[in-house]
């Protein structure tokens, strides 16, 4: 019976490992997929720490993965109704199980709330099977939702935009740009850098953004960044200045937090101009409150502030085309440089929350 | 030469008294008009106060308020061109001044934070003349926006709803209540008890208001709250867990904060569904800070806060039209019965500030 | 083995008859549910006449039905997880199938344009099955979106609404009125009866229906119209006049084409204000061509004109909670009382088609 | 007393010619302009054909035009409240008088269609003064809305892209293009072109443009389309083919008509998919009708068709930026390459009619 190696968290703070799963049978429905590559992103650090609450250990990680389809069992069909065939490069949509039969699926249309929802890698735990990224297979249950790369987009391009290029899609879909509109963006990782390239790409008039260090900065100006601010070398009302320095004294059309700290919604809702929008993307775990004023930030200012959470199908669909379309203009491909074996994965992951990298990649084939 | 009696209030704090100021003259395209009533409101217990910057005291109170139109000098029409007329009874659009020619007019369309625009009763002081309501007479300026009074309706009714009424359809505007969601509301004074009655209007499938004391949740359910709560008698999580009770575990569709305590807004993103709407029209006055959890009050709700500042021409016009329309529906007209003099416009403040009553009203032409 | 009696069109204009079917099993997932009553509706004298494609005949009607839950096979829950049981009165999305798998389910989030959909009554057939309503007994297939009754709303007043309040909840969904609106509505049909009472639930301004005969008109004015016009004894500019006498001159600020005639999409836009919304969305079956003229009707007045097709789960939803809230001051159980028997149903798809009634309604379990 | 050149169509389909005018008074708060260029658009053809209604001949045409502020009388200042000054490089909304205070401009917020609008060079006659572009001089009168080129942006620049990128700012705003979106544009016309270009800077997908002759669509191709197709040698049942192929069946998720033929929004309706968007802004004049289906074109399809009336500040202010940040992508420049002196205003007519050229360009200072 051949063996998968794949990486495990056995608890919250415990050092990861590799361990070996037997090959699992493919039910009908399912395909077997050989993993090219998965993440490392912030969420996994995340998960590592055990800062995510609902998360089963051990864990194998990786919420995000694309690979070759090894074994297709039974009819599976992309969106169009055309089948995944063996030997074809695909992803999948990281979100299971939502159950199209709750309040939440039918009566809000607000799937990301759905309570039913398991996640690849986050919320499925290594007993319930390959059902994470840092491994050499991957079981994609029927009802999954598969995706082909489009013609032209490599896996390493695909994996260098990652999920940061998905929850940047769902970010502007909620941020509204109009062509012309200023937006600043508080944060540099993979999500700040691909929000700065879907902001440039909308036709923004001027993008800022905030973040650190030096590289994660230079490549932002690379995403499409008009400014950059460095956070280790400014305070919070020097970049609020310089802010309404750039938008004749008003504040930013549109501001797109995302980058996990609290007190940066407070910034951001500095930075916005009256009447204008602020979207919250990089709240992903619970760092703790921050004072707000009721009267200035939100009553006065007329302001509008969007909560964003999970990504459905439509954000991972066009991620694809945005990708398909825009790989030239910006350097997607850049982010997933940084690559490590099943081995090394540990180092991965300290790289990461070091922010030595802005962004690591596990490759199950590489030899350490 | 005619003299005119009017309230002043001096200086923050400072007692109000009757003064007496030379009847102006009429510039063409101006009205002077005789003041039937004008309101006593909580804005006015700030101004009282000093809690509001940018005030030219001393003051004459009074931004909204209805009277005859004594003498009319030259052409002045209302928005379809009729003139109007001597011995007409008329109110106004509060706001003076919005400029039409700046960023915020033009670009954003957001004409309420057009930085010239000037409010009786607030932002102009006494010694701009008679441009508050607590006076025999007001000068109604060239440019101010006039509305005769719809057939049918009463200066009573006009003044029992009042400003509350303008601002509550800006909020519910903002709020998009859809046909059968659950709205909550906090805060139970004019602009809460307002908001309760255009909800209902608006055909929610559930309206509940929390609030004290008990005459004004009383007055709630007139109003057309289905539900009440007194905040003298919960707590927060208590309020809260009702509220999921009556929406099946989930929150309300929309909330609407209208209270001005800056802890209500966390409140209201307890109470509010996920991907639910927050409105925040309460915060009128710089009451402090108070403390967020981004992570699971907004970014992981999918929320959407939405801030509310002053009311436009469109407010006060279809809030004329709706008075016209459910004045029988909604006992509007029941908050004007406490009605004062000038000479008691002091006990009318007194009276606000200890919630005696829901509002007062200044009657310039009653005998103390 | 027992015999369920059932009315079936067997082709395009043949006369119906009553044929005996098998009683089916149940499969697992499935409700076995004895119809208390199922519907005529404008869409079955469609069916009659052949004027829908795709529909397979032999047919049995009736998309919409409520009854009483005869055998529950399995696990069958409503949106809340609450199990369906044995005796309880139900009705369920007449929409079957919808796949959540395809471009238009998961990108354009459209899902009343998903081509799996299949329709109870409409575009399945007799050979599929009791999948229509004119039947002794229906078979709820797994999958199928089932509810049960609210508390309070009896199922004569659930068929008096029937699918004319679901149509009508989608169509006012996307007339997006707002507090005060003018509302027109063309057509005086059970879709048109209901867009009334909801534009009226919804704070409109005005309401004004236009149809004929009298009773329908008479009916209106029940529902919430605060005017009506009678198309027999009036012509398209006289009505359009009076829009635009009752409006000040502009025209509504919302018109809704519930009618099915195309010469009524141009009276919607001679209608309509200058930048008002036309809501097109009786149109369900083609009935040929209507001349427009572009300059006029849509881009110097731009306007905004919507279409609406089908019904989701949402609209079902809200359709029994507006029952349940609002069914004392609509008078929706009054359009239910034209009963008849299965062996009448050719008369009342006459009654229906001469306009005899404003609908009728099979009772199967009714003796002739 | 000095002498102003000026072209004047007489009357309907009368030559144009060449008329002095004494230079003008300057009023308080007026601009005295020294016209660089004037645009020739297709706009002006139909004044000369008369197509146009409220048109009071003779008449100076030209609504856009750019120049030199020669005389600046009295504080005029632009949005941000900065003077005006002698010397500088000028434009203007060509939209003067809209009034602030009627029921479209308060109420509905629908300024382009407020009846006392007038429009520089289109309904201001020659009798009013020199508000017309093709003139050696303007008067630009109080209360105008005056802005200075942007930094860097050329006049040549703006008359190339002229009033064509102005409405293309309002119909791009309309069609609320999200990341993504496959776009047609049926129009090679400079609105059409501006829409192209507009499109590709939103982020579309992909972009479309179908026109003729054949520079208008190799010009279509440097301003952003994607594919192109000739009108003169394709059919509408293939061109509607093509989109669909090329959108995997579904046709556009967004259609722009922008060529004035009213068959041209049958083909819009046509190509567009289900749930899709119709902008309809080529038709400027009445051109007579077109059959729609409301039925298949509007009701099934779940369609919405927006139309686009005149433009605001906002339209021009954005182009303006627009222009300042995309200049070196899209090549409005060239468009401005067809010059004329007042001498041959006649031939430059002839030569925009003639579809000789794109666009044609007064300059009045050209010696011929």
């Amino acid at each position: 019976m051949p063996q998968v190696r794949a990486v495990v968290i056995p608890a919250p703070k415990a050092a990861v490992e590799v361990r070996e799963f037997p090959e699992p049978e493919v039910p009908v429905g399912g395909v077997l997929m050989k993993t090219l590559y998965s993440e490392v992103c912030g969420t996994d650090v995340h998960l590592f720490h055990g800062r995510l609450s609902g998360v089963p250990y051990p864990l194998i990680p990786g919420h995000v993965a694309v690979g070759v389809a090894e074994k297709v069992r039974g009819p599976v069909t992309d969106l169009h109704g055309r089948p995944i065939t063996e030997g074809q490069v695909i992803t999948y949509l990281d979100v299971h199980k939502t159950c199209g039969r709750c309040w939440y699926c039918l009566v809000a249309k607000a799937s990301t709330r759905c309570p039913e929802r398991k996640v690849y890698g986050i919320t499925y735990g290594a007993s319930d099977g390959l059902l994470g990224g840092w491994s050499e297979k991957m079981l994609l249950l029927p009802g999954l939702h598969i995706l082909p790369l489009p013609e032209g987009v490599k896996p390493e391009t695909f994996i260098g935009a990652g999920c940061g290029l998905q929850t940047a899609v769902h970010a502007v879909e909620r941020a509204e740009i109009k062509l012309g509109d200023s937006v600043a963006i508080l944060g540099s990782g993979p999500v700040g850098l691909s929000c700065a390239a879907l902001a440039a790409l909308s036709g923004a008039g001027f993008v800022l953004v905030s973040g650190a260090p030096d590289d994660r900065l230079a490549k932002a100006k690379e995403f499409g960044a008009d400014e950059v601010l460095d956070i280790r070398q400014t305070h919070e009302p020097d970049r609020v200045a310089t802010v309404r320095r750039l938008t004749e004294g008003r504040g930013a059309d549109v501001v797109i937090e995302a980058c996990g700290e609290p007190r940066a919604v407070r910034e951001a809702l500095q930075m916005v101009r009256d009447q204008g929008r602020v979207v919250v993307v990089g709240q992903y775990t619970d760092r703790g409150e921050v004072a707000l004023n009721p009267h200035g930030d939100i009553n006065r200012k007329h302001v509008e502030i969007r909560g964003v959470w999970g990504s459905d199908y439509s954000h991972v669909y066009r991620g694809l085309r945005l990708l398909a379309r825009f790989q030239q203009r910006v350097p997607w491909r850049d982010l997933g440089q940084n690559v490590y074996s099943l081995d090394s994965a540990g180092e991965a992951l300290r790289a990461v929350e070091e922010q030595r990298c802005l962004k690591a990649v596990v490759k199950p084939g590489k030899r350490t």
